[in-house]
């Protein structure tokens, strides 16, 4: 359950609504998902968060399905389960096969891994990667 | 500080060595990084380590340079300052542009705000994400 | 399901029973919510633990919705789902509107994005921050 | 050290200066900090960042104070050292005395040992919680 | 629900099911639990990490049920319900008491606010911690 | 640096100073370390954080080292410099040896390692590890 009721669209303001609208036209599907019901107790913070979602996940210099595994790995990483849920299947609709889906879980793993241990043992930055040296 | 010494060539065990030159050899440089000379102290935590991250960042059905700024990003997620740096060199090193950087800490950014939104309001997953419906 | 079995009034100890009464005493309320039952196995632990929750949210140089709400932020940024209902029922008990709760979920989605951006900037603190030029 | 260099005015871009700009006049203050000086190599992200955090700050229903205490708890719960330094900066300049700093610490460390209590025993969400009924 | 199907004896590969007749030869039970069943789609990742996890929960100078425990509390702390159900049952099964887990509860909440308070504080390492001095 | 100045003896309060001088006894030293200084500023938070550590980690089921090795544990998952730095110290000062260390931090990389798989694929939690079957 969620700590605010899910809006339908008959109980979403106005202002709401309109978001929703831009949702469903952007990603060309009417099913506007739970996330974006429950922020719409709040029209102002579900405008900004969609908007910025909007324009962060625009193809750029990094493709859609990568930006799309990296925000995978980093719900992974803060453990948060709706999140996880909705960028796998968004992952697998931009095109992620099965193989590529177990690669990106060896990597976060491995990472994982590595954190916990540099971290474990304090380990002191290496010289060698300064930002000024690579500029 | 680190919480052990670093083990330079010479303090490092023969079976350390090994590894020391493997990753050499591997990596086709002389630099072999702190976290590998904190790690030493162990030389089997060392080797699983070692191989196990030369087996996972093989280029794949993932290129290495996404693998690595996946790497990255769980590495942001987790707070582990050392491989933020290591990481941010080696992706560096593999060719990420400083546009491409731009774009990567803005899906992080992106994802960490709405982890933070949907686990606090403790959104149900939709039905719609089920991965028995993705085949 | 938890890991241990929830005690009822029935099965608790005598210890754990005159906690369970602080607990109704302190709340005018029958109820005593399922994290006291869990933790009832260990009345030491059981003792110590509501005895500094009482401690810590009573009114002081900060007020009880203030606490709650902090309570509620932590318990998001850990990712604890039972904390965040409780936290959540707790702060609309205290008075919480739903117009706050919007304010208080935007400052979380704020703080967590500039936390993740700093972190992997590795961004050094100012100068101008130090304490002592506060003191 | 970063993982970028801090850009100086001198080196920043007439975008990345206008916001420097803006933070200038609306903190009255010529000190921009670092976290804006290493966001300036991708003046989107730091225009993004910057106009987002100066609306949510904004007063509202919550005054400023507490929701720079409540960004200083999600910052010491998500251990970033550069935020921690510079929210703890930014409350005690909007007033926040030593005790309720004290206070502040008291709640952060409750909700951290509970946090964890309730996660290890995996406490099931009790009903009278429910949102519906608070509605 | 997972994000991907858990594969049955009938469902899985030779390759998989070679690792799952180690896994019932090794902990002497027909049962393979979930977490093995979901690695399955991968094979190679199912085989690394079972043979690691195999060769790091061996005795040595730590005994199996402190393994476990260690286990459990990287797990609570991490927030992974998978694994905290997991490992609180193999604790059990390896002769943790109901006092020993109390007790353990008590260590990771200790842990968990000293952790906080520190971060919080920004508390700077004392040099009498350093590790050449234990050398 | 810290986000407070570090009380010494002679700034510290008479009530601080009472648990200065417990830590003292307890301990068998002279040195009251960072930690207690930083908090001296709030003679209760000291008092209360000071008397929980000290029933906390008293011998009991489990023993001290053990005690010990899971706060580590806790403390590097949770990312904590300063008590990744302590408790180390602490650890060794109660009788770890390296190799103990060693098996410890291959214990928490794998279940580092583990708990993002699980969680990753949000595996279901298998019915055979229910609570009430072990009671």
């Amino acid at each position: 359950m969620a700590t605010v009721h899910l809006l339908s669209d008959e109980e979403a303001s106005a202002e709401a609504l309109a978001v929703f609208a831009d949702i469903r036209a952007t990603r060309g599907t009417e099913h506007v998902n739970n996330f974006w019901r429950a922020l719409a107790h709040d029209p102002a913070l579900l405008r900004a968060t969609w908007e910025r979602l909007k324009a962060v996940m625009r193809p750029g210099a990094l493709d859609p399905l990568t930006k799309e595994m990296v925000y995978l790995a980093v719900s992974v990483a803060n453990g948060c389960e709706y999140c996880i849920h909705s960028h796998t299947a968004a992952a697998r609709a931009k095109g992620m096969s099965e193989t590529q889906l177990g690669e990106l879980l060896a990597v976060i793993a491995m990472a994982s891994q590595t954190n916990a241990l540099a971290t474990a043992l304090q380990v002191p930055v290496d010289e060698a990667f300064a930002a000024e040296k690579s500029g």
